[in-house]
């Protein structure tokens, strides 16, 4: 890639995201829904304007892992702990129902057992990305509400792990490794527990450090350093990267320095995250959409049959929140967004064979609904 | 490039280069010394930790860009156009004088006249980047010979540009086109007249746009994508892109938001530009300076005597100061590294056929001797 066409790009990825994130926000939405919808009229299914490179993709990685780290900065680890037990209620729920109203839906629509557990399994993901960015334009993020959700979706990032270990599995040898499914499982769990119960005890040294530091951006960059770290020890451990990056914001946040980097950090994702959101939107084919086109027929009935299963699925995981002071049904819109985890589990389902083409379509479709409708109800819901 | 190696590239460069930087500064030397003796370190001819792919190359770019861009925010237009002519003086003096003498002594060595030519002409580099850096380490980049040295450096830049593509045009067709010369040079400093001239009727324009806007990081985005896209423009016209940006920095340093954009600009650079000096120091190729290997003595001989020259050229330049207050040596020395512009050269002599292995190696080390004596000469030169 030329620096050339790079630069325009990003040119072109600032200026659009720029235009309808403030529309989006004129209008009352949350301004990503606009960032996203950016993505979608610069991607190849519109106007053509940004091809999601190599680079660009690595920058959106980037992007996403330096959000999450700063949702975890603001976070408070012990109101976080405090609503645990429903955050763990609702990941559970929120990963049963869509599995199992999914699969019997596939089954019913003559899908081969394989599938219709694979279409199941695409269901539960939750978007911790989409979730977080939403909850953080609403100023909902320390809420309850918000903890919950954020606690649910990164439990639901570690369980979805697991389905889509088993899932691959299953399609390649025919049978289930449960040996195999307990090391990840305990691979995950181990290292959130680890991050954090561990370095909470070590925090002391990282302020140690960096006031020993005499030179310029010191601070900044040993917080994007701990954040690249932990992301790159959790992509070892198929974790998603984020979720070591989320640890590292949560540890970052009971240091000294806690404003200073949050104050720092934000310019810096400023400037990477609208590329992560613009890549997602960019990634949606339009042309599925189109209902004058007869072949797109049965993928758009799969579709949204799928998006009513999936949507049901997420709302009735609301209800595992225990405390009866929080919305049931923000924290259930709040579980919807598929986002880039949907996008992630379609794609290995289509290279993996074990669905086609008109599945993969109408899980992209599934995908994109409950993305761009999640931003539009949480609204709502926290009004009410 | 996966994203983990990514990752772990990037975690690489930002332990190191703090690491060094660190070191740099306690031994009272510039940080960026340390960024770019880290870089020697992770590169290729000695720990290897660290490769230059495409993707690291384009956020160093991006990095050095936002660098120039930061420099001229904090510069002062007024202070700069005072010196302007001092500066004139010092570029023109620093490219003639280089070339003549680096012409005479190829002849005397034997090379061919288009050998000898582009010998002398990559000698005229001056790296605006480190420069930059340097003097923006030592706090000495509002003085009037850091005003004196960047007004150099970026008209050197112009100068180089047009002697790079007269002496490609001429290795190609054996004869000069003094019209695209003429026509280069033109469209150079029109773009930079005009930029700066019509600029500065349209900076209320930022301002009243950024204003009108609601959402989170307008101020940091806008100032970036201004920075990116006057760095497209000067690309386009064939111009080094950071001579854009910094265009764009010159610009918004008038504008009310100067301070804030500032603030925000600064952590966003602290994690682009390692990145770029890291990979200006894993660029050098340390076994040509081993010499106890016979078949690196003809090498060491050229460069060793190149660099005298190399430096008695830009020393030279400093005599062009006019007001007496000014230090000649701390100009002089200001335009000694040749840094990634040197890089350019020697490569485009490279793949052109115009210059051997040999030869190359040879203005490399030049390259390497004159960037990293300049910090270190420059921190003597302020304090006499």
């Amino acid at each position: 890639m030329e620096l050339k066409d790079f630069l325009w790009s990003l040119i072109t990825i600032y200026v659009c995201a720029r235009v309808m994130g403030e529309l989006a926000a004129r209008i009352g939405q949350s301004p990503v829904l606009g960032e996203l919808l950016a993505g979608v009229l610069v991607g190849s299914s519109v106007l053509g304007w940004v091809e999601p490179t190599e680079t660009l993709k690595l920058l959106g990685e980037i992007g996403v892992m330096l959000l999450l780290f700063e949702v975890g900065l603001e976070a408070d680890l012990h109101s976080f702990l405090k609503v645990g037990w429903s955050a763990a209620a609702v990941a559970t729920i929120g990963v049963v129902t869509p599995f199992v109203l999914g699969y019997g839906l596939a089954i019913a629509l003559h899908m081969t057992a394989i599938q219709a557990i694979f279409v199941g399994a695409t269901l539960t993901a939750t978007s911790v990305a989409i979730s977080a960015r939403v909850l953080s334009d609403l100023g909902k993020l320390k809420t309850a509400e918000g903890n919950i959700i954020l606690g649910a979706a990164v439990l639901d990032d570690i369980l979805g792990l697991v389905t889509l270990s088993t899932i691959v599995g299953l399609a390649a040898s025919g049978t289930v490794s449960w040996l195999e499914v307990g090391r990840t499982a305990g691979l995950a769990i181990l290292f959130l527990g680890a991050a954090i119960l561990v370095g909470i005890q070590y925090t002391h040294l990282f302020a140690a450090l960096v006031n020993r530091m005499h030179t310029r951006g010191r601070l900044v960059v040993a917080a994007v350093t701990l954040a690249l770290l932990l992301g790159y020890v959790a992509d070892t451990l198929h974790i998603a990267p984020l979720v070591g990056a989320f640890a590292a914001g949560l540890l970052l946040a009971r240091t000294e320095h806690q404003s200073h980097i949050e104050e720092r950090i934000k310019p810096v994702n400023d400037v990477f995250v609208p590329i992560f959101f613009v890549l997602i939107g960019a990634a949606v084919d339009l042309s599925l959409l189109n209902p004058f086109k007869p072949q797109n027929w049965p993928v758009l009935l799969l579709a949204s049959s799928l998006t009513v299963v999936a949507i049901m699925g997420k709302l009735a995981a609301g209800f595992g929140v225990i405390d009866k002071q929080v919305s049931r049904w923000a924290v259930g819109i709040g579980m919807l967004p598929r986002g880039e985890v949907g996008l992630i589990f379609a794609g290995v389902g289509l290279s993996h064979g074990i669905i086609a083409g008109g599945e993969y379509g109408a899980i992209l479709l599934v995908v994109v609904l409950t993305t761009f409708v999640s931003p539009l109800l949480l609204k709502l819901a926290f009004k009410s």
